[in-house]
């Protein structure tokens, strides 16, 4: 077997397999309750160790978060690189991180309001990509 | 003087000056004329060469923009990466080129409905980062 070094974990891409896989970009929102916002900003000024590790074993980087208010209401986008090749299994694993499950889920989905377009069992809306350029 | 590569025009970064600089993000968005969507998507499925170079003039890089509906309102967002040293010069810089003033710009701004929170002499509401991970 050929030693290879891999990004995180043993099921994660080898460096060699990150850099030729096209990366995928994912944008996303969600509303922001307004009363919550001081303290979704301060989860997010400091996301905690457990929850980084997480996101990034799940192949994802590059990841960041904006506010943005229309029409007087506060939203959440979301915007990042996936480098993986199973999006659906690796965002899948990020729940099985007990810390991101049962303790910071709970605390940012309460700062959240679901929008129409959200796919069942996620708090976000996915946007829908029309144009990229290198 | 050592010769060196830069990555477009002589005011450009080197790749060494690119792979020092931090890459800043930026998230911005504006309403989308229903009436206009089909036009819009028809000009980023093909953007115009002279429009991709004078973005990549400006030092962006990784330019995505994406759709989504909010309260039966239809939005674009935008997100990009910076990698040069001076955003207000670099950006500004995209109106130099006349392809993209005088003809892709009129035909994209009748797509849009400017924000409120839309700068000065822009469209697009820039939208605040609140988190970044690696």
């Amino acid at each position: 077997m050929p030693k290879v070094q891999r990004l995180h974990g043993p099921t994660n891409p080898t460096l060699e397999d990150a850099a030729k896989a096209k990366v995928k970009y994912y944008c996303a929102t969600v509303e922001l309750r307004p009363e919550k916002e001081q303290e979704y900003r301060e989860l997010h000024a400091n996301v905690w160790p457990e929850v980084r590790a997480a996101i990034a074993e799940a192949n994802i980087r590059n990841y960041n978060i904006y506010i943005t208010e229309i029409a007087g209401r506060r939203f959440i986008v979301s915007h990042f690189e996936y480098i993986g090749t199973n999006p659906d299994a690796d965002f899948a694993s990020i729940a099985k991180d007990p810390t991101t499950k049962a303790k910071w889920w709970p605390l940012t989905d309460a700062c959240q309001i679901r929008l129409s377009g959200a796919l069942e069992g996620s708090q976000w809306q996915p946007m829908e990509q029309v144009m990229h350029l290198d």
